[in-house]
């Protein structure tokens, strides 16, 4: 294997062509038997193998700076900075996240996982530099899905009047994590289908020299064009062509599908893991469907990530102009649900939990100052949802629940999660936002309640004494487990609560608890901070109530143990048990 | 007048064209002589008066849909909608406010107040028009400043392909709140330049038809070119070029001081209100230049409003490249300040509170998971700055406190805030945000500490027994009055606590404090939810400590009496006196 030579990016500098393009198979092939077992970003790495040998070829890691959007496509960038042992020996497979992490190497210059900030991040770098006097190479390398994000066109204008050395490489394999969609792609083909030469050229109407290169996928053309470019005194993009998922035919052919993948079936392409069985994305794709059959100002709105409803293509075409994928675009997805309800829609908005990070002003402007019934679906908004640190799902609540006039929803159950859905699309009077249940579909033959208007209204799940239980969403479960063990250890028989309502309290509950009752839990899935047991600690500061609050610390985990994790935090019944005895 | 004939935008229809001009003469008078009296959004009101009128003649709202991004440039739009005696009338001055207000008129489509919105929200409109197979325009109006903001070309990309009207009408003054920037003006100058026939046009790219009116301030001429677009089947761009502050000399020749312009001497243009004597802005920008001449790594970076650290144009050409304004981008500012960091810079970013919500997602990804030592200078969270219901200042602690890593301090003083100031640029571990105290300048004599390293040490102010009152930043005088009341009126000496950080807790100070003291008074400006008070309650949840928070309630407000506020909220001694009297 010609990777046996690397071991640093010199080491690739030392290749001569036709070893670059074995060391491009090389790397395919250890990538594949990584991915097969572990999944992982499959589509955006295979597509950018050959640039990245280029790029350690052509310039200086670290003294020239590379930037990965997102940085889900680093792989490559990993495997020929040090870290190839991390994809060739299973045992070390967890030695590397998935994204780029100054803590594993000095190649590595921000931990990123949220796209379209990459521009941005190399103006700052550019302009340090500049200050310092110093004249290294700036690259930000970024994939034609990223460049959608409003932070990207801001950095693109900046980045043009810094006056010095930045190179933008837009790496356009005609693909986000779904389809394109906006005026943006229509542009970007146009530049594709004309190998760059077409008319209104934005990248130029910016300010920047521009450059095309079709062979994206070629070391030697790749080579070449980025040797054009090194040290240049002022920004230049340079736009190529590559193919997400080269390489490998079932990633070529459903490009979608191996955007990201769960492990495989190396020979055949088959998951591993298939999404088979009844879960919370086909029962909302199908209830969605069937409410816009029934209503046409229904609509569902996402943001790159159709499959946080799973809409797949099947669904998309059924539901027909009653969809919209807006790209990755937040802050738009936000706003324009606003001039939906605002026009008479019903508009269902659902991405995940991390990237709502992006629309926090949209939410409270747009759609909460104007009161407007957006509904706001928030997926892996919750510990067991992806471990990675730029993705954790733990600090929506604190974010959004003190947002005023959000209504902000933590479902039990199935049935508990679409009678809040039903509701918050069919109502009028106030934005809601629903965090959905994660993990296993969870059913209870109880009735659940159809109308959630009186706000804030808490359900006593079970009536008792003493100790009352407020368990939230996710882990109500685990508020039913303290209820038992309080029964069976402690001899009584204390209230558990599904409070339902996290964004406000149920004054009048609260006060009558303090008849019976001398403490209060709270259990969230999500950050202590901010969050929903600090309003119950503070509502009975001037009481004799003692209230114990559990839920996530404010911290950023990196690849964590869901389980290991809540131990830590103290979150189970044993724990829980053990502070009511030191009380009582 | 003509204006006296004018009731509904009807009637602007049944003018001739000399009325027309006439009309747009009395709207420049009455809004001069409101203005020079109450003062108000000056350069972009007095620049579209002509577009205002036009977009009434030939467009019928409240059927047709107009959209003003931001919506400070709606006064006219104001006056033809009804609601022109708040403009003659100073007994009704106050019945409207400075932004469109669906409370106020139909033809008010939302309450809007920050930037880049108005394509967003105008293809929401759209769209649902569209799924209820309706035909009426809409209309988005937009200022080049607001152009620059990265949702702005969300939008753009979206609204291209939603395949039926859509109308953005690009307002070009050639100037954002101060100066313009970006390479994104570059293109927009040529553009002008070239009356729309440039190479490289960016709406086209996107695929806009592209319209150039040369005379924006031309009643007829915007007549024309709109009747030229109304009720069109597919999206369209039509460029206008205006002259910010039209029609009052001093405005037109000093732009970026009558973009807003306090009360002035309607003859002169001499501002009643001048910012003279001391003030934080002042304090600041020097103290920025100074350090600045000492270490080339220092650099001041804002989005469009570098009055919020006193730049001046003067400041600006001394700080030459250490100083950088990126347009209307807070989400590209706080990812380029990263940048800087990374590569040894000293970034020091300032705007305002409610500005900076939309860039949380860097702040807390960018920023605070790569843990780099950005400043980051908060000006205007305070329940004493603006009072518009979209820039209420009481959200940054509860929305930044609660990200990890982030040092959040809010200092007391003057002498206390420049050592905080100081000892963040300099250090090299935590991303820091501080809070610009609002107000009066207010000096202390006693020594300050240095040194902020050492996380979440409170500063005991007053040594005393039985309160402990902690009081945050700007709140910390009240804290002073408290304490003062305490010790005449109950006759003890409590003991009084300055936080100075708000984003963490002292928790041996607040364990040691359980031994001679019963209740805790926390008061912070801020809404409670969320914020510092709570988590001082969840910590002493399992004591027998009272624990009363004092601050904001969660809601929004618009054009509040700050004192009224306060003592609605309980936040004065004597309420707080009594609550403490209820316990003891």
């Amino acid at each position: 294997m010609v990777l046996d030579k690397i071991h640093t990016p010199h080491d690739v500098k030392l290749l001569m062509s036709p070893e670059l393009n074995k060391l491009a198979g090389d790397i395919r092939s250890i990538l594949l038997e990584k991915l097969s077992n572990c999944g992982g970003h499959f589509g955006p790495n295979f597509g950018i193998v050959e640039a990245t040998i280029a790029l350690h070829y052509v310039f200086n890691s670290p003294v020239d700076k590379l930037v990965f959007d997102v940085s889900h496509q680093s792989y490559p960038h990993k495997i020929l900075t040090g870290r190839k042992v991390a994809y060739t020996n299973p045992e070390h497979y967890n030695d590397v996240t998935g994204y780029t992490e100054p803590k594993e190497s000095v190649h590595d210059l921000f931990t990123i996982g949220h796209t379209s900030t990459s521009i941005s991040m190399a103006c700052g770098l550019a302009k340090a530099r500049d200050l310092a006097g110093r004249k290294e190479n700036v690259i930000a390398i970024i994939g034609d899905g990223s460049l959608s994000g409003g932070e990207a066109y801001e950095g693109l204008s900046c980045g043009a009047t810094l006056g010095s050395n930045l190179i933008i490489l837009l790496n356009d394999n005609n693909m986000s994590i779904s389809d394109v969609n906006g005026g943006l792609y229509h542009h970007l083909q146009e530049l594709r289908e004309s190998q760059g030469t077409c008319d209104n050229n934005m990248f130029k109407a910016f300010g920047y020299e521009y450059i095309y290169e079709e062979k994206g996928n070629d070391v030697t053309a790749m080579i070449n064009v980025l040797r054009r470019v090194k040290d240049i005194d002022h920004p230049v993009v340079v736009h190529i062509h590559t193919q997400k998922g080269r390489g490998y035919k079932p990633a070529e052919v459903n490009r979608e599908d191996w955007h990201w993948s769960p492990p495989f079936v190396k020979e055949t392409g088959e998951k591993r893991r298939p999404m088979a069985g009844e879960n919370y994305d086909n029962l909302v794709a199908d209830y969605l469907l069937d409410k816009m059959k029934q209503d046409r100002s229904v609509i569902a709105m996402c943001a790159a990530v159709p499959a946080t409803i799973g809409f797949d293509k099947a669904h998309r075409e059924v539901a027909g102009d009653q969809f919209i994928d807006v790209d990755i675009c937040e802050q738009h997805l936000l706003s324009m649900a606003a001039g939906v309800a605002r026009n008479g829609g019903k508009p269902v908005v659902a991405t995940f939990s991390t990237f709502y990070q992006r629309a926090y002003d949209q939410i409270s402007q747009d759609i909460c100052i104007n009161n407007l019934p957006v509904t706001i679906l928030i997926r892996n908004g919750s510990i067991w949802a992806g471990n990675d640190v730029t993705h954790l799902g733990w600090f929506d609540m604190s974010l959004f629940t003190n947002i005023p006039n959000l209504v902000f929803l933590c479902p039990t159950n199935c049935e508990e999660y679409f009678a809040m859905l039903d509701w918050s699309i069919d109502q009028k009077e106030y934005p809601v936002a629903i965090r959905i249940p994660r993990g296993k579909v969870i059913h209870t033959d109880k009735p659940v309640q159809k109308d959630y208007s009186d706000l804030n209204k808490f359900l006593i799940a079970k009536e008792g004494e003493k100790v009352a239980v407020l368990a939230l969403g996710d882990f109500f479960p685990i508020g039913e487990d303290v209820v038992s063990a309080i029964s069976s250890e402690l001899g009584f028989e204390p209230t558990l609560i599904n409070p339902r309502f996290a964004s406000g309290l149920d004054y009048e509950l609260l006060s009558r608890l303090t008849e019976n009752h001398t403490i209060i839990i709270t259990i969230e899935d999500s950050i202590l901070d901010g969050g929903f047991g600090q309003k119950i600690a503070s509502f009975y500061g001037n009481t004799d109530m003692k209230v114990l609050n559990y839920g996530l610390k404010k911290e950023f985990l990196d690849g964590y143990n869901a389980q290991e994790t809540l131990v830590s935090y103290g979150i189970s019944s044993g724990n829980i048990i053990c502070d009511i005895r030191g009380i009582m």
